[in-house]
């Protein structure tokens, strides 16, 4: 199957051929190898110029600096020649990529090419989870099918290594290839049946400087091993962990450790044994650590069999209430691994409580690139604007800096095991991610982890030069769709933070009642005077989960922002925001807005047609379209919705149907 | 597998053992030896006597009269002599299980039993529709795997014929065993792959009077014969029909016919090819015509991709805009098959105005008893109450009868292919139709399609006497707890003829808005003012399609049936009903009132748990207890939307949930 190159084009930029370019190096070994095949891949493409290896008088030398973080570097190229330092070999490999982006961002011949830049990672960690199956189906996948599995074998390619290249141009260190939900087949991964394969594709990763990590079974000892129990505290459980933690790490040498998803919709934990989180992730942490393995925990933890008729149980508690308790009591080598938000991926949502309670445990961040309620890779909507927004949220901390980004970086606590991990958009599509438009948020999320500092309408810009190339127009237009399309979307689905008015089960399309009543824990309370979730002191208490002040700031409806007033309040109607609008004319125009928005991304799509490869406008045609017709059947069940229950009139005549 | 015998249960009366049963008999065939083996089987056990055929000194004289129905009998028994007069093999074996049935009913030994009793069919055919696929599931089957198929081949044993049995003693004359969505393996029942086994599945069912039917699929040409296209005004189409017939019938004579879903819910037809129904019900029709065959072409043809904006176009309206302009046009073999409501078998449905339109048309009226849309074989609902008032209701048709029940039994005009239908609800579970209570639907259809002026509570008493004994607490409660079932079921779920407020996809459990913003054409309305659909002049116009004065008593909501009055009229919550309360109040009381009712079947079935078999305890308390459960979510999912939407609170002050 072909596919593209995404960002990795590396087209013709100025003809150089004749003349070489001599690179000296202080690394070998599998990344330095990698780094000079991308050297003589990007400027033999870029330039026409052949790359080769020499001892002595380099045009580019790679140089080893001990001063340097390991995964960072220094570049400084002028007049044709470039040095760059690294701290190790991944540092190195980086700078390599973040060289030849330069040079093609630049648009010119290398010796004409002048630019300096220092860096190191913000986040130890910066990790894609993929939640492919091994029968090559992905879970929340919106890009055809699984590109490391086929039929329960896994698969070994040239595909592999271009996504390894792909990921680790932007700063991804580890990734986790199966889905959290383990079952058949990938319970067996971590068995000889699976081990050679799998040895392959730890080598194309680990020559990107990339770990590879397996989400397991925590019943694996029941499935794979025999026992009847998978009690972390029974013995028999323990020593069958450490005896397949030995297993795993002499078959896979630099294994990066396990991903689990436990007592969480379904799927087995500790619960079970009533035995805590803290308990279960110390028992596989034990098993890892002489090896140098981490153990991922998720905590995405809630009870899933809620009754709608209850209005005291709250979903949004749930991972605080039944983690921050167990503070201080995680290994080391333990990392709970925290959804942004409290829900799960909503376009808006408040930042999880829990990462301005934590002190004492390893926190990781957990995005989702993958658009699972984000318009599923048929709509455009570029998130790093939203993660920009999670990263810079402040936590309120007493003593540390303690913005999210702070306190996932590890820079509150200093700690090491902690960073950044997004739910991969990727499948094996032609073009990677469905929507053309969707890689942007693959390289987003890669260059945002390795630094949070990052602007995310530069990246924006900066990955449609890079795929698109430099056309002023291409630029300007393909960029404000990427920026307007996060606010678009929110504006003709959910507004005010509300969240979940989707269809049950496959999560995409209008509904507004489709989670009302189910025991998902989902609800909008919508009557005839008003809606939103009650989360004060007289409702659901969750707004105490904060820090002061926050926590005074969302309780009271009048401090609330009023992006997240819903989240937090039931309001009636009428109530007037900020902007002088009522909140059921603030959800007219901005459902009339967001449905505009998208009929625009398609109308400035169209004016660069003769600017853009065919195949790649056609199937961005094809997508926009269907997202400007799926934008009015939004905008009109969620207007008609609230139009029939409050049975307010919108102010300026527009049609509402009936 | 073990299964039960249903109502044919023939429990031990009385011991006469030693004395014998003679039995004479104008008849030979296989229904003679049908009759002969029943007539043993049910007094061997009811009364431990011995059938014997002889040829004079008859206990029990079978006889042919002309002047009789060829499916009806005359029965005249007293002091254990009985004389079975019947117009032919069919009308004798009917005769033969009634006097059976009515021996176990009498519950006493044969020489005290005394009888007379005259009967003849009201309807011509009286057929079943299995929607069983090859794979062996079943479509909207609530009761197990068919018993038919299985693995894309044709199951033949002893439970098709009992259940040739069953179905034959309630009058049933016809069957069509495969479902009206006829793909994959299905399209090749009409092919040499599987004649053989069909044959042998015909000869079981014709020793029962029951003619075989199967359902093709439109597209058979291109499927089966390589042809590219299935025009029905293409002469090598029409060839190859002819062709086909030809071979059916060689293969299986005395075979019944087809039925026909076609350009319905995407399947194929004649429309595609710029054809009328009548085209292509007509070319079927002269292929088989020559063997005697028939075709039974479904009228369930609608837009079922319709706009929810859209308040003009109404589902309801699209069988008679379909098919009334064809009136005449089509053969005399060919037999339209009418849903009894012009929506699709909701617990509360005008009757189709259709039925009330063609007078040069052969009908069939099409029920259901698999319970897709009255609790799936999980709740009880006995639809034989419904069905009486669909059958009563008067079409007002100038000068000739025109109750339903004459119109689709030939009464009304002197047709003679014409009669009544229902998807059938059974399967292979033990107890046949998953839920115990809900074998009175298979039986009660039967027998009310055999006599259309029959009681439903007789039936259901009699019903409840032949399969569960005739202690009288049983007989009463369980008979109580049918005839109340079907109105508790509307009460707990659609006030007032709304319909359709379920999940979409599986048709179970509450979601008002469900199909509310869907594109099946099946909406309710509900603002925060009112509910309802509006039809009448200012609406979708549907009430013209019905005869005078139907046409303006349903138009005008004061003299609208208020059964009905939400299907025809959009009306606000305060009206006021008959009844004295509001529209809002009435859905409160209903909803709360069919709950308790729900929850007094199970309280009931408790109070005889001594006098039941264990094992049919067991299973129809567990599905009352799920029943009573499912029914509290109805009452407070129904209850909470419409108290969220009106803002109307409860008169009497009941918890409703906000």
């Amino acid at each position: 199957m072909t596919y593209t190159n995404c960002w990795l084009t590396y087209p013709l930029l100025a003809d150089e051929a004749g003349k070489g370019i001599a690179v000296s190096s202080d690394f070998s070994g599998p990344m330095a190898n990698s780094a000079l095949e991308e050297l003589k891949e990007g400027f033999g493409r870029m330039l026409r110029r052949e790359v080769s290896l020499v001892e002595s008088g380099a045009d580019i030398a790679l140089k080893r600096n001990e001063a340097i973080h390991p995964e960072g570097y220094r570049i400084a190229a002028e007049g044709g020649q470039c040095v760059l330092e690294a701290g190790g070999a991944q540092g190195m490999l980086y700078g390599v990529f973040a060289l030849l982006r330069q040079v093609q961002l630049a648009g010119i011949g290398f010796d004409r090419f002048c630019w300096k830049k220092e860096a190191a990672p913000s986040n130890p960690m910066r990790m894609l989870n993929h939640w492919d199956n091994m029968d090559g189906s992905i879970e929340r996948g919106y890009s055809g099918k699984s590109f490391f599995f086929e039929d329960d074998e896994i698969l070994v390619n040239q595909r592999i290594k271009d996504y390894a290249r792909l990921t680790a141009s932007v700063g991804i260190n580890a990734v986790v290839i199966n889905n959290v939900n383990v079952a058949k087949a990938a319970s067996w991964l971590i068995s000889h049946r699976y081990y050679g394969k799998l040895r392959q594709i730890q080598q194309i990763l680990a020559a990107y400087g990339i770990d590879l990590y397996l989400s397991v079974n925590f019943a694996a000892p029941m499935e794979l091993g025999n026992l009847n129990l998978c009690d972390p505290s029974d013995i028999a459980v323990q020593a069958w962990w450490k005896e397949k933690a030995k297993e795993i790490w002499e078959n896979l040498p630099g294994f990066g450790g396990f991903l689990v998803k436990a007592d969480s919709e379904g799927r087995p934990g500790p619960f079970t044994y009533g035995r805590t989180h803290a308990d279960g992730a110390n028992m596989l942490a034990d098993a890892v650590a002489p090896f140098g393995g981490k153990i991922i925990w998720r905590c995405f933890v809630y009870n899933c069999r809620q009754d709608w008729r209850d209005t005291k149980i709250d979903r949004a508690r749930a991972a605080y209430d039944n983690f921050m308790p167990l503070d201080g009591q995680f290994r080391e080598n333990v990392i709970l691994q925290i959804k942004n938000g409290p829900m799960d991926f909503q376009v808006r949502e408040p930042v999880t409580p829990l990462f301005g309670g934590l002190k004492k445990t390893n926190m990781m961040i957990e995005f989702q690139i993958a658009q699972e309620y984000t318009g599923q890779q048929r709509h455009v909507c570029y998130l790093m604007s939203w993660f920009r927004l999670v990263l810079n949220q402040e936590m309120y901390v007493p003593g540390v800096p303690s913005t999210v980004a702070d306190l996932v970086s590890g820079r509150s606590y200093g700690n090491h095991n902690c960073g950044m991990a997004a739910v991969a958009n990727t499948g094996n599509d032609e073009n990677w991610t469905g929507h053309d438009l969707a890689a942007a948020n693959w390289y987003g999320f890669g260059r945002l982890a390795y630094d949070t500092s990052l602007n995310p309408e530069k990246i924006a810009g900066e990955w449609v030069r890079l795929t698109f190339g430099q056309d002023a127009d291409v630029v300007r237009i393909l960029t404000s769709i990427l920026m307007d399309s996060w606010p678009a979307y929110e504006c003709y689905t959910s507004p005010l933070g509300i969240g979940w008015m989707v269809n049950p089960s496959n999560h995409y399309g209008p509904n507004v009642d489709g989670y009302e009543y189910d025991r998902w824990g989902t609800y909008h309370r919508a009557n005839h005077r008003g809606l939103g979730v009650e989360r004060g002191e007289e409702g659901t208490g969750y707004c105490a989960q904060y820090n002061e002040p926050l926590r005074s700031l969302y309780a009271n409806p009048q401090t609330c922002p009023e992006e997240l007033l819903l989240f937090f309040h039931h309001m009636p109607y009428t109530h007037v925001l900020s902007s002088g609008k009522t909140i059921i004319q603030h959800i007219y125009d901005t459902h009339f807005q967001g449905a505009e928005m998208a009929e625009g991304f398609l109308r400035k799509l169209e004016s660069i047609r003769e600017k853009l490869p065919e195949d790649a406008y056609q199937r961005l045609h094809q997508r926009l379209t269907h997202q400007m017709e799926h934008s009015k059947d939004w905008r009109d069940i969620i207007n008609t919705y609230f139009h029939r229950i409050s049975g307010i009139d919108d102010e300026k005549g527009r049609k509402i149907y009936d």
